[in-house]
């Protein structure tokens, strides 16, 4: 079900003969082996032999080390060596702290630094709110994670999360002109990151939380938005519940139904699925049908945390227990952000007609979506190679750049639902199809609408 | 003394009567108040008058409300606005952060990002040792702060303090391309601020302490380099040690003395003095004699915290008490950094002959230059407009570009005299004189000499 990726790709440079037969015989042996040939570079010619680098996709590391030794088995053909282009572009780090002033003589010096600094600061300590005018902090969130849930990695820590943060650093920039921060941090304990977000935070206008684990995401997001005077944003929470609510408005206006007359089953009860559900809530949904690793979440179920006693009073009308099997009978719409194959097409069948299915697990999610195609009207995944990826990426960078523009104190869920809306009106009538229920993640009109709603619903509240 | 310089420079917008006479009506009034005239740009010239945006430096805040009122008095005169260049270059901060990859199109993103990123971050979680390599960590220092000794501006809080962190980021990356990053915590507790930078730390692979008041410092910096595997450099203390090390070689270079034969008194025993004691003795001097507010430092005088007591039992041969005057008496050098205009040109014709006066205090220091040089040999000043500027930018941007390079653990006493050295050694024989001790601050020759020197003592340490 997968196709090579350039998540996996290589570059492999080898030695071959120079016979005219010879770059056929290269790129056929990749095809053979299922490696997509994505480029084809003589580095070297010679009367008797050739230097190719041969560019491929892989599906795995596996996937590629069989593409390499195939090449290698390659009559008169030697692998002289491979590099990985994932890795390449990693090395050093992907983000850099660069100076916006020149500093080029003796007056940019005292200007940027003694003793012309001291009047800025001077100023500052006069007048605190003055500190979003003359510092970094106007534009600087902070990313922050303990590296307890990181992708579909788990709990692999903080310097091994880095890589993630500074990602996410360079597409605040790319897409939103937001300068972000990682800050990996060295714990796990609630009180502890509570403690020291709030110590770092005079450098910051916003905290983007990420990939911390539940139910530990939840407190420490709650206290921090009670003490903290700058918007707390916990992106596995908030971004991914603003994508789900922005694709399922529109999923549902291709199948032509309300979301009041919906029964909505959420297969997850996780950081997102949790947000998901609180987000949903607000738009006064027919019914939530919760589910998780023990069937259907219903007040009288036994250990029920904080997160899902909430959620238990308040979704399941019925108040029904089951299966997700079970929960899926009569449903329209199926939102999963929790673990691969967990049902098959004679689930969606049971379904009713017209449904939504959104299979978000990640790389694999809860039902193959070609298969989800067979019954559901609407599907969309995680992933980038079907068509309605849901990407938080659609969210977060316009949301920042909304609430520094408007010096935002804080966030709640009108903001996130003027985002949510924003997000799905940049799919207008005349694109929107089952295929195409958001915008794509490279649509550059989208950020600047995130931010336009996220300013006036700010703006609003004062 | 001092002189108008361009940390206090304005441009003013003014309109005036297109008279022959006008501009050069301008001018003199700039100069009569006192005022440097910079630059003088005509915005709009009409038939009847010009708009002019005159730049000037001036000594202080109300020195440049002076120059305004001076020109706003003039005959057909009127200022349109005054604006401040430093606060100018300070609007929205002078650092941001930018992605060192492209982010173009789908290929990119699943490298840099998801799924991509998963093998990388797999391969740290495997090897945390790939860190270095793989993220910016390689390449990036914490630069920490808790608000509370900023410049000589005291306690004036963490957001207050930004303004000067960002500036020494940009000093960084301007003069070794080092990744620097502004820590200013909410929180002058020492035991809260070990704890925050232990849980920062898997993002960075140094930390540049800045601007923490003593003995605080003391213990921050000695737990926090008990406790990582990266180095803890305390820009305060070791930034100034090494420059004055520097200096001071050169100096008795200039006047033919030995550090062995020397008497030297050292006036201030906070972050920078204490430093400077302990990277002397190093050094074998003929004996060093401190002093604070209280006095001549002596094993038998009261109520000495730690830091004194150490200092006080290896310092002073003699175990003399007295005041700082006295201590001078005999001394061939002096090391202010402490106070302004504590002793004078008398005070100075009872050293030893020859003697050297480093007079450190900013912005106003122990002694006015101009009268030190009556009996000194050689003088220098932490001033931009005086000779011999004992100024940080000399060290830290080299010291840590070589302790980047080396992968370096930790640092020591060996590494900063290395770096010293490396200083002093810009300035060879052919340029030394007693004007010119120290190497230019724009010296680009510095910091890649200084790399050398510490990447050179850490390997030599393995």
């Amino acid at each position: 079900m997968p196709v090579p990726g350039p998540g996996y790709s290589i570059t492999v440079r080898v030695e071959a003969p120079a016979s005219t037969s010879a770059a056929g015989d290269l790129t056929t042996a990749v095809g053979r082996v299922g490696g997509v040939l994505t480029a084809f570079d003589v580095v070297e010619s010679h009367s008797d032999s050739i230097v190719v680098d041969i560019s491929a996709n892989a599906l795995s590391e596996n996937h590629a080390n069989d593409i390499t030794q195939t090449l290698d088995s390659l009559p008169g053909v030697k692998v002289r060596k491979v590099s990985d282009r994932t890795f390449l572009i990693h090395l050093g780090g992907k983000i850099e702290v660069t100076p916006k002033v020149a500093l080029r003589n003796r007056d940019d010096l005292s200007r940027a630094y003694t003793p012309g600094v001291a009047r800025v600061c001077q100023a500052i300590a006069n007048n605190p709110e003055d500190a979003r005018r003359l510092t970094i902090k106007r534009n600087t969130v902070a990313v922050v994670t303990d590296g307890s849930a990181v992708l579909g990695l788990g709990n692999i820590g903080p310097a091994a999360a880095l890589p993630v943060m500074e990602g996410k650093a360079a597409l605040f920039k790319k897409f939103a002109d937001v300068d972000a921060w990682p800050v990996c941090l060295d714990t796990q304990d609630t009180e502890e990151i509570i403690k020291i977000v709030k110590a770092i935070a005079p450098v910051y206008a916003g905290i983007n939380l990420e990939d911390i684990a539940a139910p530990r995401c939840f407190e420490i997001e709650k206290r921090l938005r009670e003490q903290l005077d700058i918007p707390v944003f916990h992106d596995d929470q908030h971004g991914t519940a603003i994508v789900v609510v922005a694709a399922l408005r529109n999923a549902l206006r291709v199948v032509g139904k309300n979301i009041e007359d919906c029964k909505i089953v959420v297969s997850g009860v996780g950081a997102a699925g949790s947000a998901i559900i609180r987000l949903l809530l607000r738009k006064n949904p027919g019914d939530i049908v919760a589910a998780d690793i023990d069937g259907i979440v219903h007040s009288a179920r036994g250990n029920l945390d904080d997160n899902l006693a909430w959620i238990a009073s308040h979704t399941n009308k019925q108040q029904v227990s089951g299966t997700l099997h079970e929960a899926l009978a009569g449903a329209d719409v199926f939102i999963g952000v929790s673990a691969p194959n967990l049902f098959g097409a004679e689930q969606v069948a049971t379904m009713n007609k017209d449904a939504v299915v959104f299979a978000l697990a990640n790389p694999d999610p809860e039902i193959d979506p070609l298969e989800a195609q067979a019954h559901a009207a609407v599907v969309a995944t995680g992933r980038s190679d079907f068509p309605n990826q849901i990407n938080n990426v659609l969210a977060f960078p316009g949301v920042f750049r909304g609430l520094l523009d408007a010096h935002a104190n804080n966030i709640d869920d009108t903001m996130l639902l003027a985002a949510a809306d924003a997000i799905a009106d940049v799919v207008d009538n005349g694109m929107l199809n089952a295929s195409f229920i958001v915008p794509s993640v490279f649509d550059s009109a989208v950020a600047p609408a995130v931010a336009e709603a996220v300013r006036k619903a700010v703006r609003a509240e004062r």
